[in-house]
Parts: C-alpha cells; structure tokens; sequence
C-alpha cells in the first residue's frame, strides 16, 4: 500500500520535471534543482561562472533557449521545442534563415532505423546550429523555402549544482551521484534525479542513520569535474562508497557497473544485494562505463563509486531519443523497484558493522538462554549459524565479508549482531 | 609384527578406561588421567576449583555418582548406571522418589530411529534428573509403579587437566589436544585419548625431536578454555602447529577440519599427507567444526589447530549412543590407522626444516660425485629432482612448500637434504 | 627484401664460426669471439685465469686439440677430429695406443637409436679419452688393430666471455645471454651467439633506445658462474629483465621457459609477444629448465632471466648429434624467426611505459581534436580505447598491463601514448 502511494509519488515527480529544458547549465538546470528543493528543503545549491577552469576543462557559456522552430512552405511550424525539447540540438546557436529544403537537410538530424524517434544531438563545444526530426516526419517534408526561427543565447552565466546533506551518526558518507543536464528523456535521466530526490527525502526521515549520506544533482562530466575540483580532499577523506544512479526507472532488469578498483565497499555491497536478491541482473565491466564513474574513478580521484541501474544507457533502443519517455520505458513500477534496489544497498551499507566478541574463546550461551541447556545428538542450524558468525568477528572481516562467507543475507547477521549486542556478547 | 603388537596396546589401553565415568569433572576425569600417566609417567595434572572465572565461563561444580538406577514394577532393577554409565543423563541432580510411568516419562531420553541405542544426554547448565534408556527397553514398561533412585553429589570441587610436554631442540611446540569428558563411548572419545597417550609415549623415547610437542588432555570446551585461559601468552609464543585429536580409532575413512585461518602450517602438513597418502580422505569446512578448536581459533586466540580424525563427530550414526562401542566402531586396526596419521603427519612436521645452499649458484655437483662425469644427451630424473631442490632454497620457501611444488612427498626432499648436507652442499 | 637480406647474413655468420672448435676454454671460444667482434666492434672480451675459484667451481684447465682420429686395420683414417671435432669427446686427454677392436670398444661412443648420428660427449671432470661415432661406422667396423692417435693440450691458461654494451637512456639493463662452448652443432648453439651478435649489431644502430642492453657470450654453467661471481652487485641493481636466448634457428616452433620467480617483466613482455603473435607456441617450466638460467635464477642471485627459443635443446631428436646442423634443423629463415621474435620483445620492453595523465579527471578531449564535437547516440571504439587506457594510468600498472587488461598489443597502446603526449595529455 504503502509502496503503492510512494511510486505514485516518483511517477507524478518524474512527470512534473520532465519538460524543463535541462543541459549543462541554463534555467531547465535551476527549474529541475528548485523542483528537487520542494520535496527535500535541505537541498543547497552552488553556482559556478561560466570560464573558471576546473582541472583541464572549462565550464561553457549559460545557454538558454527563446523559441526554435519552422515554418514550412505550408506555414506550418515544425521542430517546435516548445512541443519537444529535443527538436533543437543542445547549445544550438540563433538564426533566422530562410532556406530551400535542400540546404536545410545538412542541419537536420533523424534515424533512419528509428523512424518514429526524434534523435537527442548536441554540439556543446562548437557552434552549430540544426533541429532533431523523426525520420518518418522528414521524409514527408515537401520541396520549398522554409523560415528557420531559433532564439537562443549564451550568456556569461553559471553551471549550477545540487547538494543534499544528510547526516548520520559517523561523518564517513555514502555519496549519491545523478544528473540533471539531459531534456525531456526518461529513463536517462529523469529516473535517477528521482530516485535520489526521493532517497534524500526517505533518508531524511530516518534517525538513526549510521553514515551520512551525500547527494549531489549535476550535469555530467562538467558537472561532477567541477564538483570534485571544489571538493576532492574532503571527498577522499569522507566518502567510503557510493554510487552513480542511472536509467533506473525501466522494468526490463537491473544492472551494475563496477568501481575502476573492482572491489570496494560499493562493489561489494551492490552485489551482495543483486546475488541475493536479483536472480539474472546483469554484471558490465569498467570498460564498459560512460557516465560521472569516469571522472569519480579517474586516475588520482581514485573513489570508491560504482553504478546501479536497471537497463543501462546505451542498452535500450530507445536511448537518447524521444521514445525515451514515461510511457515506454519508465513507470511508476520501474522507478519503485530502482528505489528498491538503491534502498537495499544502503541498508547492507548501514548494516555493515565491524564487531568484536566482549570475551576471548566462545562466548558462554546457555547462561544467557541463547542455547539450549539439554545436549543432545542433533544441533540446531540456527545455534550454528549464531556460533559461526561469531568464530569470524575477528576485527578485520566486517558484516558483509562474514555474510558473504557464510553466505547468507547479510540482514539475518544482523539480526543476530543486535541480539548479541543485547545480550552482552559482541561490542559495535 | 610390531604394528601388530601396538594396536593391541593400544586396543587394551581404550578397553581399560572405557568404563571410567567421564564427565567434565569429578572421579572419572582424574580415574583417565591416572591411566595415562601409567603409560606416560612424565604427565603432570592441574586442577582448577569450581567457580573459578574463565573468560566468559565458570568452572562448574564438581559431579560425582554414587548410584542410579529405577526399580521397576516387577522388582527388576533398570537402567542401571553401573552397568552403562550412559543410563544417567550427565550431571543429574539426586532424587528418591516413586512415580507412575507416565509421569516417569518425562525424565526418559530414547532414540525412536535407533531402537537399541542408549543416548548420551547432558544437563551441565540446568538442574534437571533422567535416565537414558533404548526405545526397544522403554516399549516394553508396564504401567505401575517406578522407585527412582539416583544419588550424585555436586560439590566445590576441581575441573581436572593432564598435560605432558615431550622437549625437542627447538622450544617451538606441536600442540597435540583432546578430551575427556565423554564416558562410555569409544570413538568419541576414547580413541583420541588412546592415540594421543600412545603418540607421547612414542615420541617421548625418540631423541633427535626437532619441535617440542605439547598434549593435553582436558575437558571438552571448559576445559579448553580454562587452559587457554592460564596459557595463552605462552602458547601463542610457542605454538606453530597442532591438532585436535578425535574420532581417530574406526576403520570408515580419514577426516580433517581445516583450523580457521584455513592455511596454517597445520593445514599444509596435514593436507601434504593426506593427499599424498590417503586417497578418498574427506575435506570439511570450518564450518562443520565442533570440538575444541572451536576455542583454539577463537578470534583473538587465533592459534593454527586443526582436526585430525577418521570419522567425524555427528558423521556416524552410533555417535552420541551407546553404539559408539569398542565392537561396532572403533577396532584395534582403526586405531592403529589413526596413530599411523598422526605420526605421519608429525613426521611431515619433523622434515619441514628450512635450509639454503652454502653457495651461491648451484653447487658444482660432479666433485661431490652427486653428478655424472660423462656429459651424454641424457639426464637422469633423479638428478634433475636434487638440482630442483636446490634451485628452490630461496629461504622463504620450507620444504613442504617445495614437496608441493614439485608434487613429491616431503620425505623424499627430505632424504635428499640429508645427503646434501652431508655433502656440505646445503645447511639447517 | 631486407628481412632476406638480413636472413641471409645470420645464415652466412652461423655457416662461418660452424667448424670452430668451442669448449669450455680454448682457441675455439676465442676464434668465435673474434668473429662476433668483427661484427660489433665494442665486444669486450675478458680472460680469467685456470684455477681461479668462483663460488663453489674452479676455472678449469685450457683445453685445445692438435689433432685426434684413428687409423683402422686398412690404414684408413676414421673418426678425425679435423673432418668433424664431434669425433673427439670433449676434455679428451692424449693417448698414443694400438689397441684390438675389443678394447677400443669401451673408448667409442655412439647412439645405436640414430644410426647415422655422431653423438656429442664430454668429460670435462674427470679424465677420459675416447671418440664419438656414428652407430653405422661402428658396426662396420672389422677386427684387427687400431691406432689410436690424439694429441690435446691441457694447460694453465684462461676462460674467455665477450660482453657488449649498447647503452641507452636509462642505465636500467636488459641482459642478453647466449653459451659458446659446443662445437659444431647448430641449433644448440650456433643460432643462439648468431641471433645475439645480430640484436646488437641492430640494437647498436638505433640512437632512441629507452633502455641498455648488455650481451654476454660464455661457455655453459662455469661461464655464467665466472660473469656472475665477478658481476653480482652491479647486475642485481641494472638488470630489470633479460633472456636466456639458445636454440633459437630451427623452423619447428617457439617455445619460452620462465625465470625461476615466473612473474617478472621478462616473463611478461614474452608472453604479451608469444600469446598475441605466435599461436601455438609452446610453455614450459621451470622444472625443464637447463641453461645458464639455472645460475641467474639461482637463490640469492635471483635475476629476472627467462629462455626464449624455437625448438628447446632435448626436445628435438637431432639435438647433442651432430645431426643438429645448418642444413636439417638450423635455416636462414628459422634464425630470423628467432631474430625476430627476440626483437618484438625488446621492442614490448621498449614501449612499456609507465605514464600519467597531466591532468586530475578525464582530459577535455574536444578542445584537442581528439573527439567528435557532436554527441550522437554511438561512440566510437577508437575514442573509447583511447579513454580506456588513460582510464587506467595510474602510476602503478605500466603500459604492458594495461594491454593485458584491455587484451590488446602494446603496440596499439604505445601509439595511442605518442598521440596523447604530443597533445600535452599524458607524460613519461
């Protein structure tokens, strides 16, 4: 039930955010933030001017978009972005032309194998300008002049960024990444702005958090090397997992993509939960990686953060295209079952103790009514399971590590760990 | 012939003491002892007064019988504990009472599946009285009355441990453990006393030990950790290898239980033999453990001890039963068998010296006459076997790890040493 | 054309030192380091006196041969050492005797599973005189005297080993090793001195080279023994990888035998070549090993020296025959093979780099023309190899594990390296 009002409440986020006109800066960017702010007041955000140098980059011009659009020999506008955001190529330039189709041709864009699909193009780094078209739309267009109308600007402005806090008991944090630089398209990215939005605000509720927990809501690459170029001796102190969330909205399956070191604590905890839980989800290799993983993991970054997903980018037909959408390929129940997932990483995360026995040698039982007092010839799995898990709180294995050896859930451990601890058998 | 001669000692020794009421304290504890101190004249016992704090645990309270038996309708007496000293449920309190069978019910233990089996049943931690009986025995009693009559006293007395330390040049010590604690039953654990007590005597008319060995014998659990408890920095100076001896004196199979690190030179050894040796032997888990390297490989006491057996505790169906006899399970060969391991795997121990060549470069074989004087295509394995030796005394590795290598048992690399020394050719 | 060219030469110098008669010492050895000095000038040589004590050995006499043959009951000529120096076995005293065929037997050698071969014997420690012949002349041999005449000398005089440095930019050493003392047979070991003698002929053309390369040529064993007892410091700090390289002129195969410690960059950059450009090359132990690697990985001298080769010495029937000859088992082509192979080695040990990126995060690829500048939905696979290596430049792996990584040559990365360094992306 309870499930049933959440994912209503993802879905309806989703739909609300989905027609700002998101790139790597601009108001679609500060629309998205503002909308994230509403659900969890905490969000902070910093704004960073447009030419400041962050590491071998630069943070690009503020575009922002008038109107862009057609009118073809008929007077009928087409391509009209404020139909669909995807018609206009990302940072498009302003011009007010009137050409033959013929020479309109070389700035448009479709896909010949996606008919249906209007393409997602971008040209952040050199000056075009072209509209994005079904193919089966282009194919229809009649010879003759049409009046190219597109109002943009790009402006000395800022590239914005979003950053939630939530404090835990310890100050090593579990850094949540998304972001928020792509138009109208589902799956990627809207799902992860809302699963994560909703994570804070989840997470906010909770009081008894052992880490905290860091979200932050940037457009990518640019984003995240600006991101870490403010942050990175406080982000290597402090973050001890977390993860790029991604096209995690779809129902077609789950899938993870490692850390560059393989075997973090991200690593491990994405899947001690996916080999738990998830018959049939879907391993990638660090080369098969494409997102802020590439920057988090780079060479002298060097942080433990891997990826969750569902269907991963580039693995769908309908990636970077309109067909992208909320009908397609994200629904309530897809985006549910990504929180899901991303939930239950965090709670092996929070779980994840390191405890000690009070006592050397095994810890007497039966006084303690954790035995029982007549010894017979059968032992009881459950007894076993108590004493094994004990017999490994060396101090260097933790919780998972003992799960894993044993492999069982590392929740039935814990349980166990807090019985235990009530009992005055282990410390943590 | 000698062999012969042997088991049957070693046959006569587990029939003298099958009847000694063994429990964890009390008159058949210091009865073992004294039998093993006949073969063994160099053991010394220690005693440690009920009461007294070990770790996590007390020594209990000392329990001794006097007598026990019920009286049944027809003036028969049953389930007489002088005849089987399993009858009475271990630590039973005393009672003088006559009762109605079905209110004697409650204080009778069977095994349904095993009709003529008397179960071994304890009550160490929970005042309770009972008797064992055979489900055929138990089937047969008429209704009527019973006189119930148990005398057993618990007093403030000793938990009693013997100890015999066999010196060798070399202070590092082979810990050699096993219990004694059990009464009427033969595998477990009258086999492991016999073989332990016959290894000491073994070892102790040797004169060329390499390694000092340590045994003791001591009650199962309290009794472990009441040694660890007086011991501990001693034996983690000291210890290097060790076993816990059990379960060793039936003809079914060979068994060994890996010591929690899993990769000790306990494991090596008796793996080395094992593979070498006993084809078909069985491999368990740490998981399966159950004897006292539970405490040995406690966290924080971490000492290398593994489980020589032949057929696990829990893995034969007359163990815990009055079927675990000195006819149905353990024979003179099964316990000859089991010595014949252990001192394998000794020997193993014994061999592992770690030696380098006096020389750098390989050593000018032909003037030792360890060579062929006539080059010729050919090279004979066995000189190709003394050069790989060599070209492996890098100092790190032992000899067990290049008998692993070069997948020879130890003893042959062992055979070579000798004449390479001899030979100045390498030294240890 | 050039590679006949050159096939040709190593052919024409293994035709030439063919017919010398190398041992441990004598005129041979010094004629064969003559003709490689014709070839490179900068050989060094270095003489080290008879009797002269190194590590466990002794410099042995000064061997030489005035003549040796037999005159037969006829008056013919047989086994002459002049004809071909297998007749006589190596180390062979004088001896001036008429003998009966039966007493001669004892003195002859001769391999009754290869009829037509002229086996190749030494007696190097102890003192024998004696002649190798083919099993078909021995059994045609009639009864009657036979004159036995062999006039050799064994004097104080010296060992001989030639060294050639072809410097580098980094005083780190590769370590080329090749034996000179069997006399005339090709694969074992005219191929091996004749494919050294050429690397650094070629080595000492090219002006860039990363590293030194450091060739020795010495008789077998006591030779290598000499080189390392005066030279063990100074080769201990230079050396950082080097070969074994003998057996290396047949057209059978290719084969690498591993230094003792198995995982060293010698070990590496052979298996990269091997297992990326030479299908079904063949993998041996270190337990097959035979050569002068048996001094270099010895314990305490541990260098990092594999064996490169074609066809491995006791693997081919011809071997130790005078059957092993430039016509049956040695070609032009199967010692550029060789040449070759050893080649594409240095040139991976040459290549493997260990860079850094110049930058913190991914380098902005765009602003250097080395991306496209529309993002469209495909990537392609060149940019992403591109990505993936810088990906991994993080100071610990070096450019060749970085192509195993990614299952590619070095070769394809290095280019990469050149591209990215020239664009100010990457340093080494």
């Amino acid at each position: 039930m309870e499930s049933k009002v959440m994912q209503n409440e993802l879905y309806d986020f989703a739909t609300k955010i989905w027609s700002y006109n998101r790139s790597l800066t601009g108001s679609g960017v500060r629309e998205t933030l503002a909308a994230i702010k509403l659900e969890v007041p905490t969000l902070q955000t910093r704004s960073y001017p447009s030419g400041l140098k962050v590491f071998d980059w630069e943070i690009p011009m503020e575009w922002n978009v008038n109107y862009a659009y057609i009118i073809d020999p008929d007077g009928n506008k087409i391509c009209d972005f404020s139909t669909n955001n995807l018609h206009l190529i990302g940072y498009s330039e302003s011009i007010e032309v009137d050409l033959q189709l013929s020479d309109l041709q070389a700035h448009l864009y479709s896909l010949p194998e996606q008919p249906d699909a209007i393409p997602y193009i971008t040209s952040y780094y050199e000056q075009r300008w072209g509209f994005c078209i079904s193919e089966r739309q282009r194919q229809k267009l009649l010879e003759g002049i049409y009046k190219i109308r597109i109002s943009t600007s790009k402006t000395m402005g800022t590239l914005d960024i979003g950053e939630i806090l939530i404090p835990g008991a310890d100050k090593k944090e579990i850094f949540l990444s998304t972001y928020i630089c792509h138009p109208s398209m589902a799956n990627n990215e809207i799902s992860g702005i809302t699963v994560n939005t909703f994570m804070a605000k989840y997470l906010a509720k909770r009081s008894n958090l052992r880490h905290s927990y860091r979200f932050v809501f940037l457009p990518e690459t640019i984003g995240s090397i600006t991101y870490i170029y403010h942050n990175l001796k406080k982000m290597k102190k402090n973050i001890i997992a977390g993860f790029n969330v991604t096209c995690i909205g779809d129902e077609r399956g789950y899938s993870y993509l490692p850390s560059r070191a393989r075997d973090t604590l991200s690593d491990k905890a994405a899947l001690h939960v996916l080999e738990n839980d998830y018959h049939g989800h879907k391993k990638y290799s660090w080369l098969d990686r494409g997102s802020d993983e590439r920057q988090y993991c780079a060479p002298g970054i060097d942080l433990p953060i891997a990826s969750l997903m569902r269907t991963k980018y580039g693995e769908y037909p309908e990636y970077h295209t309109s067909l992208d959408n909320l009908i397609n390929v994200v629904t309530a129940n897809g985006l549910m079952g990504g929180f899901d997932l991303l939930r239950k990483v965090i709670e092996v995360l929070e779980m994840n103790i390191t405890a000690r026995p009070k006592m050397l040698c095994e810890p007497m039982m039966s006084k303690r009514h954790l035995y029982p007092t007549l010894s017979t010839k059968s032992f009881h799995s459950d007894i076993r399971f108590r004493m094994n898990i004990i017999s490994y709180l060396d101090g260097k294995k933790s919780l998972l590590d003992i799960a894993n050896l044993l492999g069982k859930p590392i929740k039935f451990l814990y349980d166990e760990m807090l019985t235990l601890k009530e009992m005055g058998v282990v410390d943590f």
